[in-house]
């Protein structure tokens, strides 16, 4: 391709200050340093951190940043000693590395890099710069190792999983992060097993995505709790077999009607939404004997406070689990591989579509409750 | 036996005040209700939890009790519809019930029946009444379904484990509480790996136990962490590999000393003390990824507090062990058949040896820190 080892200029919705509408402005991506890729973004879909992190004002928040980290794109081009892509390959970039080298990558228990860890940084994971600079020349910030708000992006080698090209991107996108999240949660952390009973706070995405992965291994109760009651319907396309509105629960705890429901108490409860009381409840909603918490979503302020007590007495195991323990290069594509044998649901994930230069719109279908997941593709054609 | 059906007059250790020398006095046992048994004690040893039990004075401690549940005897008389032991029969009292009909007696998981549900209590646990009284005939009240400081005493069936009478009865003994919670903790709460590495905060007798365990799961490397220096000789029975005084880490926080000599932290640290300061240590000693930190020590009073982030970003485990997950008539015939096939170390727990006469020395003995296990002889013979 004619732009190798050059800067590509191109378009990107860059976000200039907290919570104002994302300005498409013309955007310089760098050529990929060495163990990079520059990849030409397909389409993302929005995630609710990208939400977060477009809304929050203090620290770890950075302006200008382009926000996304849920896509598909093809390698343009790629930086010194890449072998693992070539041009032309899709890919799912993900905001987690698999370096597969280091003893997190080696073990099949993790998927917490120890060469790159996460955190939530605006450049990239090797070199601390950015690749990306607005037209007066001045930097702009990624967002965890992707940032797919631009025509084009530069990710590290170890946050790209090749993908079969014959995958539809807008059900492939949802790997990147949100679907692989909850999937993994119940599949790889907690390890839901046949005929297990499950609980679910909190039916967004990533929650719907939980009771998906729990349906797929062979759980045969899945309560989902959530104060949007139309949750129910659409949680059934996702396995959900039981619904709690803690609304129409008077003055009784969650936990004492999921303990009606299942003789005792979940199997497996899942806090999906990122509050310590929630928290709380999917503990308290657990089996005693061996019932399993796995904290999902992320509150990054707040502490769960046990009594040792309950801890040695109860049995039961508090867990969190981030990115669903999904080990990237191998996992996503197992993942697409259910997805292709209709095994796994993604479909239904996606609930709208528009184009890049309609971004904001997927902000407000988001913020408004309206969506699961909205795609936002790149070529005007496909919006 | 021309007991059977009468009220037996024994000896008895009561403690009747908290703290004060137990007096050897004669009592009278009933006979055994439905579903009990009456046993004549052959041996006990002493635990930790009958020492913290004679020494509190608030709730839920009550006088006067007899106290002891580390113990094996033989089956003098049934209560009606008993029919899984016979009189003459060797069995283990455990504190607690296994009752083989639950769902949680049933599920290979739990070890906490839920038809005679462990709590602190001072009575039979089918009938909320004591088979004790003292010659005035005041009652006497039971200590965690055992009360086997007294030559005969009255259990529930679920609570009693019938074992082979070739197994020497001091060592059996072990596995009525302490040896089957730390051996348990670390092979069936934990599930230790071939290769892997643990960390024990506290080499009481649970914790060497917890050692034993690890080593017979085939785990490499056994840290043990104690301010008694004199425990790592003790601990190399047992499997400890390495040893680490918190008192020679100068600035350096426990875990960190840990991180390096496991490469990052170990797959399994126990707490063995009941201290949550050392509940936070054995979690901070745990490896990303995949760290396991189990709570076995009992604190009543105090909360774990982990912040939430740190749960979802650490990928450990916080899970707690009640009498090492140990369902008491599958597992401790088990264990006494490793300790007959001379893979189980029980020999090196018993330090000392009193006849019932000198029941107070044990106390002592263990009271100082100089005994693991003091097994007292209800036969003067033995003692």
């Amino acid at each position: 391709m004619g732009s190798e080892g050059k800067p590509i200029r191109c378009r990107a919705a860059v976000c200039r200050r907290a919570g104002e509408r994302l300005e498409i402005e013309e955007v310089v991506v760098s050529p990929p340093r060495s163990r990079e890729v520059r990849l030409k973004i397909i389409c993302s879909s929005l995630c609710h951190s990208d939400l977060t992190f477009w809304k929050i004002t203090d620290p770890p928040a950075i302006f200008p940043r382009i926000l996304g980290h849920e896509a598909v794109g093809v390698v343009e081009s790629l930086g010194e000693d890449v072998n693992e892509v070539k041009e032309g390959d899709m890919v799912i970039p993900s905001l987690l590395s698999d370096c597969q080298e280091c003893k997190d990558c080696l073990s099949e228990k993790s998927n917490l890099c120890s060469k790159l860890p996460f955190k939530i940084s605006p450049w990239m994971p090797r070199d601390g710069t950015s690749r990306f600079t607005d037209a007066k020349g001045e930097t702009i910030h990624h967002f965890v190792n992707v940032s797919s708000f631009s025509e084009y992006t530069v990710v590290d080698v170890a946050h790209v999983t090749k993908i079969d090209s014959s995958v539809p991107p807008s059900k492939a996108c949802l790997l990147s992060c949100g679907v692989s999240t909850g999937f993994g949660a119940a599949w790889k952390s907690a390890k839901v097993e046949k005929g297990s009973s499950v609980a679910i706070f909190g039916l967004g995405a990533i929650g719907l995505a939980v009771a998906e992965g729990a349906r797929v291994c062979g759980a045969t109760k899945i309560i989902g709790v959530d104060l949007n009651p139309n949750k129910f319907e659409i949680g059934k396309k996702f396995g959900i077999t039981d619904f709690i509105n803690p609304e129409d629960c008077g003055d009784k705890p969650v936990s004492e009607v999921i303990a009606e429901m299942t003789d005792g108490g979940a199997d497996y409860c899942f806090e999906c939404v990122g509050l310590v009381s929630l928290v709380y409840e999917a503990y308290a909603s657990c089996r005693k004997g061996w019932g399993k918490a796995i904290v999902v979503g992320v509150d990054t302020k707040s502490y769960v406070s046990i009594s040792s007590y309950d801890i040695v007495h109860s049995g039961k195991v508090l867990m969190g689990s981030l990115f669903g323990n999904i080990k990237a290069k191998t996992d996503i594509p197992y993942l697409l591989k259910l997805y292709m044998e209709k095994e796994l649901n993604l479909d239904d994930f996606v609930t709208h579509e528009v184009a890049f230069e309609d971004i904001n719109k997927a902000f407000d279908l988001l913020q408004e409750g309206k969506s699961i997941r909205c795609v936002i593709w790149m070529d005007k054609a496909h919006g």
